[in-house]
């Protein structure tokens, strides 16, 4: 399943993949706010990866994985697990494609999230919510579908195909001094610093994360992979650890990873919301949350930040909870 | 006060606006959803006017108004009657050109409004929430002031100022087949009309009321003015009457008006926030409450939707006051 040795993605594959996915996926404006700008002592920008049809960031990677695949290995389709937008963005990727999409959900999540892979023609075994029981049904479902596994992080294609969010952002903003992006498993990440390296070597990728689902931070710290031992944060994108690809990219590119309470995002998710006016998930204020924290560290500079989803159940916000 | 007799505003009036008013306001985005698309059956695109800096499309009108006033008037500033967004709007525009601004403000109007207001420097001055009150007030603070009266919608600068929006919306989708715009005192809709009936008059205009402050529909109906008494809608930019500059415009170019229930739009307006996910207040959801209750007005056309504004209560929203 996994492609030994390591096969770490190019500068080439990631120009390769945006070429690709260009008809599916939304080239994302990018938003500012001249009152976050005066509040933080910066000049902010935003890019809307929210805005792409399927809600995330994700659909880049998904869709270079799903149109990189040739005609033979595409009949069989694709498969995943995951219980966040990884599954709903390779099943719109699919769908785009018209070939089959097998996804292993555990069976305790959202509902919103399951009908939204089913709209796009996703196909959904459940599993018990733990990883002995998800690696069973993935191999299961992967066996007799024969469907090519798509990760959501630990994928050259994947990795590849996030990091054309950075070539745009750059071109869009005519450089940047830092982006600022969340991490979880570390495929936005690690994507930014495939195209940064080469695009745009003086800006710094600053990593943002939850403090109570920081094993990244603590792995940085220590120099191998740490993994978090059953993390809980209102971030539900970040919950995953990174992995050997991942952490190739984390250890030798990313300049600093900065920690976040749970009420910091959520103050800064309401921010963004009101000055943004934009919807953005909890994962996705993350780097606000750092920015509005570590404000001398980005004083005076132009900061971008990815603004990596916008799936929400707006019948149950955050600071609707604490109410 | 007012321009005796009726001063309608030119479409050389609005292109003048639009390079007056060029370096304060946004060139916004405009949004579109598969989903939606399919959902309604027509192509559907949206102008995210929430995402001016003060959040609300008239920016347009109260800087067109505020950069044209001569040196000499500008030294004593500008001022105005609003509970809403065309205070905090005009505050904003004064602030840039730092000339002082005048809001008289029922003292019943919400916090978070005057809060915006004195954000951007404007001065407010209390009344009671009557007409008797509020027309009283203002004479005098009129009077000490000297500051020029910029009405929020009938004015002919302020019509000419919102008319720039349709202007780029036209130059932003390659044409429309329809404009659908809230209607409350009619500035928005009587700019749209200004525009599209010299740049594209084949483009529908159509307008977009509450049931329950539905004086538009009525006047439409019987061909003058009609006044509500005293409406009552969550859509509370949409309460105030028609006035004679923009029942001018209503009479002679719109092509319809369509109504929704409070609960039309406030489905609506969370259908906008999950799919498009952008921040829309209650008013700027009545143009596809409506294009979703008229679906075979719209089949297989490309329609254009104004959305006016994002400044909401976040603490506060409709489906919660509900649950």
């Amino acid at each position: 399943m996994s492609k030994a040795p390591l096969e770490i993605p190019t500068y080439a594959d990631m120009l390769g993949a945006h070429e690709r996915i260009k008809p599916y996926i939304r080239r994302t404006p990018v938003r500012t706010s001249d009152y976050l700008d005066e509040l933080v002592g910066a000049k902010l920008f935003f890019k809307c990866e929210n805005f792409q049809e399927p809600g995330a960031f994700k659909v880049r990677g998904a869709a270079n994985a799903v149109f990189g695949l040739s005609d033979e290995q595409a009949r069989k389709g694709v498969a995943t697990h995951s219980s966040g937008n990884h599954a709903s963005c390779l099943s719109y990727a699919a769908m785009k494609r018209g070939i089959p999409c097998n996804v292993v959900m555990p069976r305790t999540a959202p509902n919103a999230k399951k009908d939204t892979v089913r709209r796009y023609g996703g196909k959904i075994t459940e599993c018990e919510p733990s990883t002995t029981s998800r690696e069973e049904t993935f191999a299961l479902v992967q066996e007799a579908s024969g469907g090519d596994f798509v990760h959501p992080y630990n994928d050259p294609r994947v990795i590849a195909g996030q990091g054309t969010c950075a070539k745009e952002f750059i071109e869009q903003t005519d450089g940047l001094d830092a982006v600022v992006a969340p991490i979880g498993g570390g495929g936005m990440i690690s994507g930014t610093c495939l195209t940064l390296s080469h695009l745009a070597s003086e800006t710094q990728v600053i990593a943002a994360e939850p403090e109570q689902a920081d094993d990244a931070y603590r792995s940085f710290r220590a120099g191998h992979i740490i993994a978090d031992d059953a993390p809980k944060t209102i971030a539900d994108g970040l919950l995953v650890p990174l992995k050997e690809l991942t952490w190739h990219f984390v250890s030798s590119h990313v300049t600093e990873i900065f920690t976040a309470s749970e009420q910091e995002i959520i103050d800064a998710m309401k921010l963004a919301w009101k000055h943004l006016r934009i919807v953005m998930e909890p994962s996705s204020a993350v780097p606000l949350a750092i920015v509005l924290k570590n404000q001398r560290a980005f004083a005076g500079k132009r900061v971008g930040l990815v603004v990596t989803g916008g799936n929400v159940d707006l019948d149950m916000l955050p600071w609707m909870a604490s109410a």
